[in-house]
C-alpha cells in the first residue's frame, strides 16, 4: 500500500519529461501555406545512393524525406559515374525501382530520375520523370538529352556554379546551354545546390524564363550532413501544384509554379514570396487604440517554417515604429508602434511597409511588404 | 562590380542560418484546443516577487508569461513572509500594481492574488481575484479566509504534500481543512505544484467536487529552472473559459473547468481530457486498403504541445497493429496495421482502443481512447 | 570610409555567433578516464552496412564511428542474412575492404568481423578478429563457430534477449550455449544490444568469466536513430587496452576487461567501475572550515562523458548532507554540506557514502563510493 | 520474481536517458587555458539588480555567474537614476551587501562597484574596487569620479558607441575623456557592451594604453537573455591574474592584462590571442607520412570554449591544404593535407600559416598563426 503510494507518486515524474529528444520515427512538418488554389509541396529533386557515387541504400532516401516533411523526391543517380559498380548493380533503373515502394507506403511522391554528368559544358543535368533510365547512357551528351526529351523528361541544369567545373564559382552559360535552350531541352536551373546559391542562374531564370530549382544533391545520409531540430534543413523546392501526384507536380514544374528554399532564403517570382509571406503571417491586433505619445505593441504571429527579416522602407509622419525586425518561424513578436501626431483623423489607415530581406524577387532585390494597422485615438 | 558579387553571394549565406538560436523577446506558443464552445486558456496562479521571497521584479512575471505562452497569471506574495523588507516597500498591493499595466500591454491577463502563509495546518492557501490584499494580513488563518471570501476570493490549498509541512511528502487532510472546506471557503487544491504532483489531492478534488489546479510557484526567473526549447515547461493550468477576462477566468475556475498540466502530465475530468486529446490527434488516412497478410501505416499527426503515450487496450481478431506507441507533440508518426484476416466483410470499421498513460482521469486510471479506423479489402 | 566602419562594425556581430549548430564534420569527444595504466577506449564491435541487411555504405560506418568519438569498430554483416544480394557483391570481405582504409585514414581501429546469423538456439553470435570471412559459411553453426575459432576469433553471442528470438524478451541459456562454452568458443555476450540491457546476460558473464559487450548493432545511418548532442548515443563498450592496436584490443577482451555504456548505464566489474567513477569525479575544495550550525557547499566536478546518480548510503552523526543528487557530464554541481554537531575533534575526516544508481556491479547492485571530506571548525 | 525481472528490465531504459536537459544547479565550464603563469579568469564587471534599473533580486546574479562559469563579477548598480526607488531601499552599497555573502558561498569573487550614469560626454562610467558607494552620489561627474580616484578605484568608460547616447553608434572621444584620461582617473574603456562591439574604442585602448573590457551590462535574468547551451553566452572580459583575489584581479586590470571576449569575437593584443590559441588547439598527428601524390588529415583538437575560423595566409610549394576551416570549441577537426612535390629532403618541417578572422589584435587585423607540422616520405 505504502510501495503503491511511492510509484504513484513516482509515475508522474516519469511522465513528466518525456518530450522528443533523440531522433525517433517521426515527421516534423515545414509549414507553408497553401497559395493561389494550390497545394505547396516541398520537393527535393537531386540526391544520389549506392547506385552511383552516394552511400545510402534507396529506401533511406525516402525515409528521411518523410521524417523531413517533404511531399515529392526523386533520386537521380549519375548515369556516367558508378564508382561502386564493382560491387553494385549498375542498373540504373534500379534505385528507383528499390526506392518507390518505400516512399509509396510513406505517401511519398516518388520520381524517376538521372543525373545526365558531363563535363563543363554543358555540366551535369537531371532529367526527371523519365520512364527508362538506361538509354541515357548515351556517348554524348546531346544524344542523352535527346533521349530524356523524347521520355518527356523535365531537364534542368545542376550547379551552374559548382568549384568543381568553374573553380572560380561564378555560374557560366556556354554556347553549349544555348543550344540546349533553344532545342528546348532545358526547362530549369538549380538556383541552389545543397549548401550554395547562385546569383547568376537566378537571374537566367528570370530573364530566360526558366523553373527555378533548389536541391539537397545529397550522397550521405541526410541527417550527417543537416539537423532540422536546430533549424538547419536541406535545400528543396516549394512546388505549387494542384494535387500531390507526379503529373500535377510535372505540369507545375513546366509552367515555373516554384520558389527555391534554403533554410531562411527564399528566391522566386514577386507573386509567389507575398502570397508564401502574407498567408504565413498575421497581426493578432490590426486595431490599436493610441493616444498621443503613447506606444503599443503590434503582437505579430509567423507561423510558417522560415523567419523573415523585415527592414524598415518608409517612415510615416506622425508614427514611430520598429525599423528592424525578424518575424521567427512559428513565434509571436513584438512590433513597437507610437503615435507621434497630436491630431489624427480617425480611424487612421496606415501600411507600414517594409522590405524582407531573406525574400529576394532578384539577386538584387528584395521583396516588399506592407502590414496594415488602423490607429483609433485612445 | 566584381565585389558586388562576392557580395551577393556571401548574403544568402548569411540569411541561410538565421533561424532561432538565443532567447529572444518570442512568445512561443502552447498549443492546446479550444473545446466544447470553451476558449482553452494556459494560466499559472501562484508565484513570487522580490515583494516577497522571490527574486525578480514584478514585471518579468508578466513578460515570462508572455513568452511562456501564457494566457493569464497570478502574482501571490506572501503575506506572512517578507524576507526583503528591510530594502523593499511592505505593501501587499505593490507587486500587482507594478505588473499589471507591463501584463496589459502584452495581452495578459492579470489577476490580483496573495499567499495566506500558515503552518500546517492548514499550510498555504491562496486567495485569488481579490481587491485589497492589505486586509489578508490578520493575526488568525481564520480572519485571513474570511476577509477572503469577502472579497469574493477563489481561494485554494498550495501544495499540500510540500515536504516543508509534510515531511513524508503525503498530503494529509487536517479538521482545519473540513472546517473550511464547511464553510464555502476552499474552493481547489494545488494537484500540481512546481515539479510535484500529489495523487492525494488529485482524489479529494474528485471526491469533494474541488477544483484542481496546477501551478510553478516560481521564486526565481522561470529560465533559471526552465528550458521550454527542450521540452521542459513550468506547470500550468488549462481554463476552459467564456473569453481571457478575469471574470470568465473566475467563472470558470468557480465551474471547475479545468485540467492540470506538467509538462506530459495531464490530469482532470475523463470529458476534458477526452476532449483534448480527440481534437488534439488526426488520422490522415483513416480509410486504408489492406489485403489479407499486407500490412499499411496509418499516419498520425498531434497538432497539440504535449506528447500523449498510448498501450493498446485490447486486440482485435484478424489484425494487428502496433501495442506501444507515442503521438509525439507537433508530429507525425505511423501506426502499423496488419490484416491477417483472410476473410473480411468491407467496409470493416474498427476501434483501435488504447489507454493514454500519461493522461490520468484519477491517479490510478489512464484515460481511454479509440482511433477509428475503415478497413476495405486492397 | 564610412563604409569600412560600417563593414568592421558588422563583422564582429557576424562573428560573435558562429557557434557549431548543425551537423558538421568534426569528432566529438566521449571523455572516460584513462584507469589502472590502461588506455580507456570507446569501442562498438556490431553494426550493419549494405553489404547485408544495413543501409549504408561500409565507409559510412568508419565515418560515424570517428564522430561519435569512437576508437575501434567491428562491421558484422551476416554470413546467412544478405537481402541485397540481387543488387550487392555478396563477398562476405568486402565491406571490411571497403571501409578499412577510409577507417585507417580518420585513425579509427578496424576489426574485421561476421555475423554467424542462426535461429534459436544458439542464436546470432559474432566472431571478430577474423582473416577471412568467407569460410564462416557453413552448412551448420557448428562447423562456423569450428571456422572462426581456427581463425583465433573473439566471438560473442548477441542480443540474447531479442523478442525477434525470444519473445518474452528474457534470455535464455540453451544446452547449445553450455557446448559452445564448454568447446571454449563463447568468449563474451552482449549485455547490451542496440537500446535494450539483459540482466541475464549481466549475470551469466559474471558467473561464467565471460566479457561483458555492449554495441549499436546499428543497421539505419547512425545520425538517423540517435542525436549525440541532445545526449543520446549509440551503446558501446569501453576497453581497457594497452593501446589502440587490434592485437590490444583483442587482449584485453579475452581478458575481460571491459565495461558496458549505454548513455548513462554502465555495467561491469566493481573494480573497473569504481576506477572509472574517481577519475572521473573531483572534489574541487576537499577540506572545508564549517562552524556548528553552519553549511558549505561542496562543489564537485565530472570530467567524463556519464552523468553519476548518487542516492546516500549512510547517515553520519553530526553531519547533514544531500541525499539525492546528480554528478552532470562535465558539469559542476553542488553538495550541501551542514554541521550539526556542536563539538568536533578536528581535523575531521569524514566519507560521505553513496551509491552510484546508474553503475551496476550487477543487476541487483549499484555501485558504492565515497567522497573524502576534511572539516575544520570555522 | 517476475515483477523484480520487469523492474530491472526497466531500470536501465530509465538510466539510459538520464542527460542533462533543462536548466538544473549546475556550472558550466567556459574552458580557456591559463597562460604565461597566470590563471585566465571570466569576469563580467558590469551588472545591474532591483537596487538601479534591474529586475533581479542581487543574489540572483551571483547564482548566475556561478552557472556561467564565471570567476569574479562586479554589480554596477547607477548612482544617478534608480527608477524602483520608491519602492527599493535607495541605499547605493545595498547590493553588494546582499550578493556578496552569496557569491562568497558559491566561489564567486566580489567586486564592488557602480556606474557613474552621466550625459554625453562623458557618458557612463564605472567604478570597481570602491569601498564606499554612497559617497560618489556628486552634483558633477567630476566630484564624483574624484571620489572615486580616491577611494583606489578602476575607472573604465562604458559602452561608448551606445545609441542612447551616440544616435550614430560611432563613439566619439570628447574634451572630457581627454581631461579624465590626463588626471589618470580612466583606466580602461568597454570595447564590447551587451552584444556591441566598438572599434573605435579597440583603437583607442592601443593608442592609449587603456584597458580593454566586455561586459554584459545585464539588467533582466541572464538566462532570459542568453542561451548558453545554444552557445549564445554574456560578454565578458578574460583577466590575466595571479589568483582569484580581488587584489590580484585589480593588479591585472591596472596591468591591462586583458582580452575581451563576446561569444566567438575576442579582442586584445597580439600576445595574450596568441597564447590564448595556441595553448587551445592541438595536433594530434603533427608527423604524418606522406607519399608524392597522396594526401592525409591533420586532426586538430580545439579544446577551448570558443571557435576558431582560420583562413591560410600562404601556399607552400609542393603542398596543398585546406584554405578555410573551423577549429570548433571542443572537438577534432580534419586539416586535409596534400603533397604535390615529388621530391623532398625529410624531414620537411613547414609551418601552415592562417589568419584566424575572429581573434583581432586591432580592428583591421587578424591574429596571424603557424601550424607546425613534420613531413615524412611516406
Amino acid at each position: 500500500m505504502k510501495l503503491l503510494k511511492i510509484i504513484i507518486h513516482a509515475l508522474p515524474l516519469f511522465l513528466a519529461g518525456l518530450f522528443l529528444l533523440s531522433p525517433a520515427r517521426v515527421r516534423t512538418p515545414v509549414d507553408f501555406p497553401d497559395i493561389l488554389g494550390y497545394r505547396t509541396l516541398k520537393c527535393d529533386f537531386h540526391m544520389h545512393t549506392v547506385f552511383s557515387d552516394g552511400n545510402v541504400w534507396p529506401t533511406v532516401r525516402a525515409e528521411e524525406a518523410w521524417r523531413n516533411g517533404l511531399d515529392a523526391i526523386a533520386i537521380t543517380d549519375h548515369i556516367e559515374y558508378q564508382p561502386h559498380k564493382a560491387d553494385v548493380n549498375p542498373d540504373h533503373n534500379r534505385s528507383f525501382e528499390i526506392a518507390s515502394s518505400e516512399g509509396e507506403k510513406l505517401g511519398i511522391t516518388m520520381i524517376k530520375g538521372s543525373e545526365i554528368t558531363r563535363k563543363m559544358p554543358p555540366g551535369h543535368l537531371n532529367a526527371i520523370f523519365i520512364r527508362d533510365a538506361s538509354p541515357l547512357s548515351r556517348d554524348t551528351w546531346q544524344e542523352a538529352l535527346a533521349e530524356a526529351a523524347k521520355q518527356d523528361a523535365f531537364i534542368f541544369w545542376n550547379h551552374p556554379g559548382w568549384k568543381g567545373q568553374q573553380p572560380d564559382g561564378v555560374a557560366k552559360w556556354y554556347p553549349e546551354h544555348e543550344e540546349i535552350l533553344r532545342q528546348g531541352n532545358l526547362h530549369g536551373i538549380e538556383v541552389v545546390n545543397e549548401r550554395e546559391y547562385y546569383p547568376e542562374a537566378h537571374r537566367w531564370c528570370i530573364e530566360k524564363n526558366l523553373t527555378m530549382l533548389s536541391n539537397s544533391d545529397v550522397h550521405d545520409p541526410v541527417f550527417m550532413d543537416y539537423d532540422p531540430d536546430k533549424g538547419d534543413r536541406r535545400a528543396f523546392t516549394l512546388v505549387f501544384a494542384k494535387d500531390a501526384s507526379p503529373e500535377a507536380i510535372r505540369e507545375a514544374l513546366f509552367d515555373r509554379r516554384t520558389v527555391v528554399v534554403f533554410n531562411n532564403l527564399l528566391a522566386g517570382s514577386e507573386t509567389w514570396l507575398q502570397e508564401i509571406f502574407s498567408n504565413s503571417v498575421h497581426i493578432k491586433n490590426p486595431t490599436v487604440k493610441l493616444k498621443a505619445g503613447e506606444s503599443v505593441y503590434l503582437q505579430i504571429h509567423n507561423k510558417s517554417a522560415v523567419d523573415y527579416k523585415l527592414t524598415r522602407a518608409d517612415r510615416i509622419e506622425g508614427l514611430k515604429f520598429t525599423g528592424e525586425i525578424t518575424f521567427y518561424a512559428g513565434k509571436t513578436v513584438l512590433l513597437d508602434l507610437k503615435r507621434t501626431a497630436e491630431e489624427i483623423a480617425e480611424p487612421w489607415e496606415v501600411n507600414l511597409n517594409f522590405r524582407v530581406t531573406n525574400l529576394k524577387v532578384n539577386p538584387e532585390e528584395d521583396l516588399k511588404i506592407s502590414l496594415p494597422v488602423t490607429i483609433i485615438a485612445g
